[in-house]
């Protein structure tokens, strides 16, 4: 069914007053569809939806509705029904909403909850920001080593309903350290009587709490995993990551990697939720920065165009100036986006410099021949230059080619491996550094090529 | 330990023939690391390491080796051992295995299959490339309706370990329509005389064999789903994609759209696998097309610039077009690129065009200001311009911002709705359409308020 259609039913329902039947509508929904249905609802809507749901399933709506709507509920609920959200939620969502809220909102929720809970939630706090331990949950199933398939399936149908996945187990020893993993599968279909420690697979692939969420993301991808257990330094077992979570972190990651590419301040919000104010306050700094950098281009311009004003060759070779930088621009941009997408895909490494740089040199041997031939006849035929000229442009072009694929190959591994983000290495730096660099190439050539 | 210590000692143990030693030690290995392994042998140890695997392990590391070593093992073994090979493979890493293979290689292969086996690879590689049916496993496991608990987990443990997981369990009527999931835990959990019906989840959320890959990826994401269920157009269950290859498909539609952002055909391999003349081929096309729109920039200021020739004024004003021009392309970048990855993140869409505009409108309001001010005192003290010369270049500027910003928000949200990918909107051709306009703009300023 249309997602409006279904809207518009569930809103008659609210609006019509009929309660029972809402609730009954809205329990053939997904905890995400229902959540969506109330990001439309005004407060007092919304409190009223959030009540007729069963408790269970509030919870899990809860988790996923915009930080304003959780704000503005948790505003209006009484203190009591803050306590059983907090204790029906998974420690990771109840993390991320308290990370969302402005300071006074978590006091109140946070003097609402039990203290070991409020412990739990400090401490997760405390890991520094798209860390592994900021993105984990505590709610895996963990069990003791020198169990039998039968305790320790027992023990899982006494505690597993409340761990938000029991399908890979982890196996501990008297310290906590992690020691191995058992599937699920493997645990119901072995013998009752075998110990676990004999089935588990002691080749643990795992992530450390500090870890940052970019690691945690490629590891996850690289070995195709479910779900990574984290340890702290001395690996002691202290919480798992789903590969939900981790999709999220690898559509933030990519989304940050863009708007660095486009000279952007990475944003903290969805666009459509931004101001106008918050929006230029991204973009500015970069603005101003790089048409700063192109007062250096115009002054090159127009230092070496009094000196051809005589020559009558002047016209043609300006002409030509928009051609080259836009290409050399985009010749660039081809390059350092190539090493920087395989830098972040973990294909291509500071190591891989000296391949890659021969590789960017033959391509563009290859692609300045072919704009040499081009920009010779492309001048000879419509701008009628003579034939210096036309080998000044063409050569000209051609350089440019070469040093902006060598620039576009080296900035962004060299970028990665000082520690900075080779992502800043993109288009509009490069385009600005290729601007004056082939400009200065273009006249000097120029002017001994023409004899000025 | 480091890769580089486990590589050495792995090698030292295959070049002094200590064969069960290394089958030992590669069996401490996860699946992943031994491909990884195996990818720097060349023909012979290959296949010696490949035969010392255990049989159920030497399927899994050859789903993770590289085209090239698939081929070389392929063409190295004998029919026998295609045979066991392909019986023991996922149906779906066969599948993307037959498609990276020569015909001729494919057609061993396929000589070699069982014939229900051949039938079904023969069905899935007849879905069209990136669609749900390509990259869906047919290793699920489904419940007849009916059953109960103790029925389905007795199924469970009969068939289930031949299934890529079991963790999600598909309920199906007697026509094979999918009518509900139950998680493994729930089963677990419940009582054994329970009807799985009384348990299954009918709220189900499915793709259809034939949708795109992107638009599984989205759904997956959006509900949080560790699989989903792919269903023909009767809603009959055909097979299941797991999150790990949800993760691939994600990664590989972002590679595109930094590659189209930047005028590139997107790459099928990775950067270090393709050859200069590839690599060529996917840039030249966009590099042509944009150097010869690029002439057009040129013919516009040519003409102008004769006008402006004797007025004294031509210097300061040729001066500042890298500024302008460069600041209008970045201005669009950043506009275009939030519009694509929210389009591409499911944030935006075309019906929200008007609340777009109207907010890139107000952010070029904000930025057009602070660059007018910023440009205007710099023209004076730098260039020393007359007043009347800062106010053309400053309001030039402050045009071009809003100019590149509503154009930026406008290009990708239509193509998108003319079926175009957005992505294709992006910095390079944006950055041509803009320094044209830029620059008549410019032009027509300077002639109409200094009267040339």
């Amino acid at each position: 069914m249309d997602w409006e259609i279904v809207e518009q039913r569930l809103m008659n329902l609210l609006n019509g007053g009929k309660h029972s039947e809402l609730r009954g509508a809205l329990m053939m929904l997904n905890e995400v569809d229902i959540a969506r249905f109330m990001e439309t609802l005004d407060k007092e809507k919304l409190l009223l939806t959030f009540r007729i749901l069963p408790k269970d399933v509030s919870a899990d709506v809860f988790a996923y509705m915009s930080a304003e709507q959780k704000q503005t509920l948790v505003e209006s609920i009484g203190d009591n029904e803050i306590r059983s959200l907090i204790e029906d939620m998974f420690l990771d969502d109840t993390v991320d909403f308290l990370e969302e809220l402005p300071a006074n909102v978590v006091k109140r929720v946070l003097q609402n909850t039990s203290e070991s809970k409020r412990n739990l939630i400090n401490q997760f706090l405390r890991y520094p920001e798209n860390s592994a331990g900021s993105l984990m949950t505590i709610e895996y199933m963990e069990l003791k080593r020198g169990l039998t398939v039968r305790e320790a399936m027992s023990a899982i149908k006494k505690t597993g309903l409340d761990k938000e996945t029991i399908y890979t187990l982890y196996i501990i020893d008297q310290a906590r350290h992690l020691i191995g993993t058992i599937a699920l599968r493997t645990l119901i279909l072995a013998d009752d009587e075998v110990l676990i420690d004999s089935l588990m697979d002691t080749n643990i692939i795992s992530v450390n709490t500090m870890d940052d969420q970019e690691k945690v993301a490629e590891t996850v991808r690289e070995y195709d995993l479910m779900t990574i257990p984290v340890v702290d330094n001395e690996h002691r077992l202290v919480g798992i990551i789903t590969a939900d979570d981790v999709m999220d972190v690898i559509e933030d990651e990519n989304t940050e990697d863009f708007e660095k590419m486009a000279a952007l301040t990475p944003a903290e919000d969805e666009y459509l939720k931004m101001t106008p104010w918050q929006l230029a306050k991204n973009r500015l700094p970069w603005l101003l920065l790089l048409a700063t950098v192109a007062i250096v281009t115009g002054m090159i311009i127009t230092n070496y165009e009094t000196l051809l004003e005589g020559t009558g060759m002047g016209i043609i070779l300006t002409a030509c100036i928009p051609m080259l930088m836009d290409t050399g621009g985009n010749c660039g941009a081809q390059a350092s986006t190539l090493m920087i997408r395989g830098i972040a895909l973990g294909e291509i490494e500071f190591k891989d410099i000296g391949k890659a740089l021969w590789k960017e040199v033959r391509v563009g041997l290859i692609i300045g021949t072919v704009l040499f031939i081009y920009t010779f006849v492309r001048v000879y035929l419509i701008n009628h230059g003579s034939l210096a000229v036309c080998f000044v442009v063409s050569i000209s072009l051609f350089c440019t080619v070469l040093m902006s694929k060598s620039l576009g190959c080296v900035l962004p591994l060299t970028a990665k491996r000082l520690g900075f983000d080779p992502a800043l290495m993109a288009s509009p730096l490069i385009t600005t550094i290729v601007d004056m660099a082939s400009l200065i190439v273009y006249f000097t050539i120029a002017t001994s090529v023409l004899g000025v």
